[in-house]
């Protein structure tokens, strides 16, 4: 029997490390167009910023070290340049000329290519030998390290997790380090909220971010050693650099698949649960395939290391063991795309599914946000975790959640991720049963925190009201901001009354006066906010039982300022 | 509706905030034996270590604070000295004399005393003004800290999590610090394996354990201003000290109410899935009352923060809102007895069953061990994680685990504690869509990892060898050790065969000579092992499928070392 898989990163090697567990007899080939296999991709910006001091150790594994352990024959540079499905055959250039390598049964995991844009000038002043790089290979981190540790000025196109992972690297190394992103926010799958704070933090380690900007047009001035390179944006501005990064995105490498006649869309190959093409004894794995979102079922391709890897190791089993009734077996998950991104001090992590992706596949959903701290508050080191969570109205189902802090971010985001998995309810957040000592979270851990939110939003108890909608409330609404004179102070809401939260049972005669007694004709309904949602929801409580209608603010001023940016200060008064 | 709540932390408080949410109007009395309410007393030893500076910051509440943002009628130094459950009335000792109480609904957390074992002379020293003192309350805390500061050397009485915890703050503050307990190691709910890596980390800290040892008689020497207390202990060695700290457990404080009807087994008050005590509308949450394990189903006492809190918020539910086919109330959850300690360094955090449990309730288990690291080996600062897992067999459901690490094991241990609520199984652990980026995670994570190894387990592929099994193997066994040559002289099982994992397909020969070709009758078994298992599992694949019948030695010589301490030395040959 013999295996030929082609593409030997995650995926890929992942499918042959089993593949050799479950048969020490089978003839397993890897083919690679790169130089290396079995390298750690997801370390080449680390490598660039130089946190990860030296190169080799991003090469996990080398064709040699892959022989002694499982006995495979990896060959590095050897690119198919045609397929017959028919004869089983693989038409192979190679450093030594072009080879036909037959198979059994093929696995293709070619991964992508990243991809140029078509910016006017960008290929051209590549090609014309300027330093536009992409970063996907270990060749790439090695140019692009030398390039920044000779100074100057970067711009990155894309500010995708792996554009801001690149940014971060140059500005490490002293560049001065413009991104581009033509999304209206850096790091497009997260939720604006998230993205916001993202990018204040990007700003701090001094890197500038244009967003909602695109490159319209590059030009390389050969020769010009300082500078040569200019990038026009569509806002007009024309930034100077010496290094431009391009990371908009990967381009699946299947057409010399596909034109044979593997199925795809748009490039990437179509696959069933066990990961089979429509043609016999040819599956596929990794960033090439569709697969569908584990909570929306909208296939589109999932370019995460995790879901590669558990795909390759499924392949295999299928290969080796069948698939019989008595032995059935196990279909690829449906992947979650959890994924998480450092940038500074901070930890992006997301699951699940955003807004944009719910709207789009049409589920309804309420959406919570809450800043509870990663550990006691009492305890030295406390420090809030922004999280949004949307779970499905009516039922409860969990659909995505996002978070951002300095600690803390993965974890709730794992626990998130399991319990989507499992189908859980936001109220099943409630009982989760979560380790607790002050250094490590809190008895009530912002995990349990939100289910509490999300029941009372899913019993009707608990109306909220998100920042988009604080900007026309109308004649009807009055806002009741329950912060201390001092912080409402530093900036409120426009024509918001403050009453803090331990006077309001008592001045409640005098919220009366000015918004009319509840239950009147003329009673106004109130938007309930404080900092973060704590001290709202209990003065919500106070003012709907005294007969108000109203609705509380979402996450508070803290959200707020989440979605309006910088730009809050137009919205807020002094 | 006026509602008496008896006990102002967690569980009573937890109540009480969620009762005034859900109505302005009841009339809702706390009464507190003690000094302080809504406390944090898991925070007391990090104050007596110093990390927490401020005694204040401990009192999350007063009830002056309690009045204003709840309207709660708060009273401190209020003990309940009789009931009459019929007459609805409570007698209570107040600081200004006896007062009877009135309710219509009763709810009991009163907690508990720690416990003062009957070591001879022990009590004596207390109450003749020597320094015993326990840690449970803000005034005990002070106390201790005061002492600490001056000081000397402490004996702690019991090396459970709040002993342990006890000692690191006494060692924090200078003080030569023994902890004595009478188990088998500290720490006892943890697994002996976790147990040994705390025991050093404690060590390493200047904290002298011992273990498996009493104390036997303590006596005082009033007016001996240099360690005035001395503790004998089961091994005939004597400390002394100027100050003991007794942490030996918590004794529900529950005899008025138990002694006037209250329904209880061995001081616990025994309730049901609402929180109703035999008595009609006395309801009881917290360390006092009896809960089932939800694992194993058997009944204790959980001493945490985290299920007292969600008791007593579904209690307030229960009484405000009713049970009723349209609006059912949520039952208390089981609590699966999550939490974690920091030592030093090191966090040590379990969910679920351990093996002493599991052995009473007779469940069948299998156990597995890994090593993986906390984030991607290339990148800084990588850490192992020794994590425990067991789980039914032959099914695979999920029953307990355990982790220590310096980074890390708090994640692992609360996504094992969502997947056990969620009744998955260990093969479950593979699909599980965890954050990945280089400084946070594996691609495939230590939890994905152990949902490797453990369906490797379920499908028969992996047998396991434990490490009480090594030390009598019997001549029908052979060890191979795949590790280095190098690794293989630093330490290794006697009469080990040493053959480097990448050596073993050409060395098969050599290793036929050795034990036996396989299949002959006189074909040695092979205990295969390496450092963690990683390169193990390869060759136990590679001589199994080479026809030799054998095991794994689960976790490798690093579980070897976690099960016999610095006794492996005699274990060993070097």
């Amino acid at each position: 029997m013999r295996l030929v898989i082609v593409g030997g990163v995650a995926g890929g090697m992942s499918c042959a490390a089993r593949a050799r567990r479950l048969d020490e007899n089978a003839d397993i080939i890897v083919l690679d167009q790169g130089k290396y296999v079995s390298f750690a991709n997801c370390g080449l910006p680390y490598y660039v910023g130089g946190e990860i001091e030296d190169a080799g150790s991003l090469l996990l594994h080398t064709p040699d070290s892959l022989r002694g352990w499982l006995n495979l024959d990896v060959r590095t540079e050897y690119r198919v340049s045609a397929v017959d499905y028919a004869a089983h055959e693989l038409t192979v250039e190679t450093p030594n000329g072009t080879e036909i390598i037959g198979y059994d049964v093929l696995v293709l995991s070619p991964g992508g290519e990243a991809a140029l844009p078509p910016v006017p000038g960008l290929a051209e002043a590549r090609d014309a030998g300027a330093a536009v790089h992409t970063l996907r290979t270990v060749d790439d981190a090695r140019a692009l390290r030398a390039l920044a540790e000779s100074g100057g000025a970067a711009v990155v196109i894309g500010g995708g997790f792996i554009g801001m992972e690149a940014a971060e690297a140059l500005a490490n190394q002293g560049l001065e380090t413009h991104v581009v992103e033509t999304a209206e926010h850096i790091l497009p799958p997260l939720e604006r909220e998230m993205a916001t704070l993202a990018t204040d933090e990007a700003e701090r380690l001094g890197i500038k971010v244009h967003a909602a900007t695109g490159a319209q047009q590059v030009e390389y001035r050969a020769g010009n050693t300082e500078s040569p390179l200019n990038v026009r944006l569509s806002n007009g501005e024309t930034l100077e650099a010496d290094l431009v990064v391009v990371s908009a995105g990967v381009k699946p490498l299947t057409s010399v698949f596909t034109e044979a006649g593997v199925a795809a869309e748009r490039g990437a190959i179509i696959i069933d649960e066990h990961g089979r093409t429509n043609i016999e004894n040819v599956y596929a794995v990794g960033d090439a395939t569709l697969s569908r979102n584990a909570v929306t079922g909208v296939p589109g391709v999932v370019a995460l290391a995790g879901p590669a890897n558990r795909a390759g190791r499924l392949v295999a089993d299928h290969i080796f063991r069948g698939n019989t009734a008595d032995n059935p077996a196990r279909p690829i998950p449906a992947s979650e795309g959890t994924a998480i991104v450092r940038i500074g001090d901070l930890a992006a992590a997301m699951t699940g599914a955003n807004r944009a992706q719910l709207d789009a596949a049409g589920v309804t959903y309420k959406t919570i946000h809450l800043h509870p701290n990663q550990h006691a508050g009492y305890f030295p080191g406390a420090k809030p975790i922004h999280l949004i969570i949307h779970f499905e109205t009516p039922g409860g189902r969990l659909l995505g959640a996002q978070a951002i802090a300095e600690d803390g971010a993965d974890k709730r985001i794992d626990v998130l991720a399991t319990a989507i998995r499992a189908g859980m309810s936001v109220r099943d957040l409630i009982d989760l049963d979560l380790s607790y000592s002050p250094p490590y979270g809190n008895a009530k851990d912002a995990i349990n925190m939100a289910g509490l939110v999300g029941s009372n939003v899913l019993d009707g108890v608990l109306e909220l009201m998100y920042p988009e909608q604080v900007t026309d409330l109308g004649e009807d609404w009055a806002v009741l901001d329950v912060r201390s004179e001092r912080e409402f102070g530093l900036g409120h809401l426009p024509d918001a009354i403050n009453i803090p939260h331990t006077e309001l049972r008592e001045r409640l005669p005098e919220l009366a006066e000015l918004v009319g007694e509840p239950g009147t004709p003329g009673a106004k309904k109130l938007a309930v906010m404080c900092a973060v949602g704590v001290r709202a929801w209990i003065a919500y409580q106070v003012v709907r039982q005294a007969g108000w209608d109203g609705r509380m603010i979402s996450g508070g001023i803290n959200t707020l300022y989440e979605w309006y940016g910088p730009q809050i200060a137009d919205l807020l008064e002094i």
